[in-house]
C-alpha cells in the first residue's frame, strides 16, 4: 500500500485533505506541498478509518497532547479513559497511550471507538512488557510490537534511532543523565551488549512497516536534558545530528517523520535549540515536551512548561506534548491532566494569536467586548474552562452586587 | 531633607546600599551609578526605617508585586493580612495596598510592624473616598493623600500623570476603552472638566512631596491595553511618550522613577512593547502587570500572565505584577494570592536563571542533583512550594514502592 506522502506525490489526494486544509484555513495546494516537502505531518494510519486528522507543522495551528497510560502500580482503564475525555474536551490535539499494564489492545480500541482523535504511542515501553531486563530486548521483538501496535491503528511512534554508542560518553558529563525513559533502556542495552541501538542498524525494518501501514515516525531523543544544566549539550545535539540523517532516510522512503525535543531548557537556549532541530532535521515537525525553563517549581511544572513551550512555539515548534503538576512528583490525576492539558492550550493558542490565525483573534476579540458589555453569558461561552470560570463567578454572585465586584463604584470599564 | 539620588550624588551612600549590593551580587559602586542614572530604583521612604529595601531595574533580580487590599464589598483586614504574609512567604519582594475602606492607615502601620516590605499604593484610589464622582476631585485633595500616604511610610506611588486630554480620541478607537482605574477616573475627570490632567498639570507639587519623604514615583499607564486587540496602539504609546518626558523631570527632581506598562499584549508585540518603553523612558525600570498573551482564559490568567511576564522580563522588564487566577472574575482568595504570586515567581525566577544569575543556577541545579540521587528531602528544601510537593508526594507514599511511581521497574534514572 502507498504511503500519503507517494499518494500526494502521484496526484491520489485523499478525502481526508481537504478537511485537514479547511480547518487549518490553509490553502490546500500548500498543504499538499509541504506535506511532501516534509514540513508538515498528517498521522493517518491507514487502518484508522474514522478519524479526524491533524497536520503539524509549517503554518498549523500549534497542536498538543496528552498522554494516557496504565502502569503496574495503577492499572484501571476507566480512570484513563476518564483522563483522555478530560484531556480531549479541554483541547488536546492527540493522545499518546504509553500503557505498559492490562488489556492495552482492548484498551486503545475503546479509546478509538470512543474519540475521532489521532493516537501515537511510545513501542518499546510496550516490547519491555514481560522482559526481566533490557538487554533481552532486540529488533524482532520491537518489530512485532509495532506491527501490532500498526494493526491498532496507531497513527503516530516514538522511535529512539538516534541514540547510538557514540553518545554515551557525553551523558557520563550531565548533572542528570538519561531521564528518557526509552533512552535509558537503549543507553543500557548499548553497555551491555557493546553494540550500535539495534534501532538504528535496523532502521530500514522499521520504515518498511512505517510504510506499510502509514504509521508517521516520531524519532524521540532518548538524552533530551532532564534538567537545564543539561541543556542543549553534546550529548542533545549529537543525537539530534542523527535524528537529522534519518529524517532523509524517512523522505527517501516517503515516510511522514517529525523529530521529539527537550526537555529541560532555560530561556535563552530555548532559541538557539529550536533553530539548530530546524537546520539539522530539514525543517521538519519539531515536537516538544516542555520545554521546563527551571527546575525547581515541582507542583507547578505545568506552568515551567507552558512559558517554554509558548517561547518554543513563538520560535518555530510546532507540537506541544503537555505536562502536568504532577511531573516529579506522581502519576497524574484526572485533574492533573485537565491543568495540564489547559497550559499547554493556553501556550499554543497565544502563539496561534500572535501568528494572526483568523480564529484567535476572533474568540480574543468577542469576549474582550463582552467583557466590555459586562456579558457573563458570552464571556463564559467563549472562555477556556466553563467549569472554572462559574465556579469562580458563583462564589460572588448576589442579586445586589454584580458579579465583577473588584472596582466596587469606580468601576473603570462602566461608563 | 535630600533624596537618595540626591544623596548618592553627593557621596553621602546610606547603609542599606551596601545590603542591597550584596542581596544582588552586584558592585557597590555600579549599583549607586545605575540609582543615580535612573536605570535601577532603591524605594524606600525615609520614614521607613526597619524595611529591607530591594532594588528593581537593570542587572537586578527581576522583582514581583503582589496586591492587597480592602474594598466597601469585603473589608476584613484580618484576611488582607493573611494575604500579605501567603504573598511574602511564596516570594513576592513588594506588596502594593490598594484598600479603599476600613481603617487603611492602622492596617498600613500593622502590615509594616510585621513585615520589613517595600510597600506601594495608587493614591487615587484613596483620594476617590468620599467622593461622589470623579468629577469632584482636585489636586488640592490628591496632594492630602499623596502626603498622609507618605507619613504611612509608603515607598512607592503610582501617579497617573502621562494620561493627557489628547489621547482620549484615541481610547474611541479602542475595542475595550480604558481598563485602568486610575485612568478611568481621569478620563472622566478631564471630560467632564474639559481640562488638562491635574496630575500632569501640578506634576511639579507632587515631586516636591515624593523629594521631601522619598518616594519613588512609579508612573501609571492609565490607557493599559485590557485586551490583546488594544496592545500597543496610539492611546498606550501616547500616553508612554509623556511618561518619558517625566522621567526627565524626575531626573531633574532627583526623584527616583519607574514605569508602568501593561496588561494584555499579544506574545509578538512584547518585545517591541519593552523596546519602545526603554527607549521613550531613558531606560527607567518597567513595571508590568503581566502581560497577558490572550483574553479567553479567565481563571488561568495567573498562566497567561506568566507566559507574558517571562517574555516580557526576558526582553527587559524588570518588575512584575501579579495576575491571580481571579483576574476578570472576582476578588482573590488567599489561595488565588498563593497561585498568582508563585506563576509570577516562576516567570521572574526563569528568567534569572536564563542571565545566568549565581543563585539560580545553584538552586537549579542542587535540585536536579538530589533528583538523581532520589533524595526526596532535598528536593522538598529547594523547590518553590513545599506544601504543595508533600500534597503530591503524600498521596503515592508506601512503605513497599519509591514515592516516584511513573516508570515502575523501567525508571529512566535508577542505574
Amino acid at each position: 500500500m502507498a504511503s500519503l506522502i507517494t499518494k500526494l506525490k502521484q496526484g491520489k489526494i485523499p478525502d481526508y485533505i481537504d478537511y485537514v486544509a479547511q480547518n487549518e484555513e490553509i490553502d490546500r495546494q500548500i498543504l499538499i506541498e509541504n506535506i511532501i516537502n516534509g514540513l508538515v505531518v498528517v498521522p493517518v494510519n491507514n487502518l484508522h478509518k474514522d478519524l479526524k486528522p491533524i497536520a503539524i507543522g509549517s503554518d498549523t495551528r500549534i497542536k498538543i497532547n496528552a498522554n494516557i497510560g496504565t502502569s503496574p502500580i495503577r492499572c484501571d482503564f476507566d480512570y484513563e479513559e476518564q483522563k483522555a475525555r478530560t484531556a480531549i474536551e479541554y483541547g488536546a490535539d492527540t493522545l499518546m497511550d504509553l500503557s505498559i499494564a492490562g488489556d492495552i489492545a482492548r484498551f486503545r480500541e475503546k479509546i478509538l471507538e470512543k474519540y475521532n482523535i489521532t493516537l501515537g504511542t511510545v513501542p518499546i515501553y510496550e516490547a519491555m512488557i514481560g522482559l526481566n531486563s533490557p538487554e533481552e530486548l532486540n529488533i524482532d521483538i520491537f518489530l512485532k510490537i509495532i506491527k501490532k501496535q500498526a494493526l491498532e491503528k496507531i497513527d503516530f511512534m516514538t522511535i529512539h534511532s538516534g541514540l547510538l554508542m557514540e553518545h554515551i560518553p557525553y551523558v557520563d558529563k550531565r548533572v542528570l543523565g538519561v531521564v528518557s525513559r526509552g533512552g535509558s533502556i537503549l543507553v543500557k542495552w548499548m553497555r551491555h551488549h557493546n553494540k550500535q541501538n539495534f534501532l538504528y542498524e535496523h532502521f530500514d525494518k522499521i520504515l518498511e512497516i512505517a510504510k506499510e501501514y502509514e504509521i508517521t515516525l516520531s524519532l524521540g531523543d532518548g538524552l533530551r536534558p532532564g534538567c537545564t544544566a543539561d541543556a542543549n549539550d553534546e550529548a542533545q545535539f549529537g543525537e539530534l545530528k542523527v535524528l537529522g540523517e534519518l529524517v532523509s532516510r524517512c523522505k527517501d522512503a516517503d515516510v511522514q517523520v517529525m523529530i521529539e525535543g527537550p526537555g529541560h531548557v532555560p530561556i535563552h537556549l530555548i532559541k538557539e535549540n529550536i533553530i539548530k532541530q530546524k537546520q539539522l532535521c530539514s525543517n521538519a515537525p519539531f515536537y516538544v515536551l516542555g520545554p521546563l525553563v527551571m527546575d525547581y517549581a515541582p507542583g507547578y511544572d505545568h506552568i515551567t512548561a507552558a512559558i517554554g513551550g509558548a517561547m518554543a512555539a513563538y520560535y518555530g515548534a510546532d507540537y506541544l506534548c503537555y505536562v502536568t503538576p504532577a511531573e516529579h512528583l506522581r502519576l497524574p490525576t484526572i485533574d492533573d491532566v485537565k491543568e495540564g492539558v489547559i497550559a499547554s492550550k493556553i501556550a499554543a493558542c497565544a502563539v496561534d494569536l500572535s501568528r494572526n490565525k483568523a480564529n484567535e483573534i476572533k474568540r480574543n476579540k468577542e469576549i474582550s467586548i463582552a467583557r466590555k458589555n459586562f456579558d457573563w453569558t458570552t464571556q463564559k461561552q467563549l472562555c477556556i474552562d466553563q467549569n472554572k470560570f462559574d465556579l469562580y463567578l458563583e462564589k460572588e454572585k448576589n442579586v445586589d452586587k454584580p458579579p465583577c465586584s473588584m472596582c466596587g463604584k469606580w468601576c473603570a470599564v462602566k461608563e
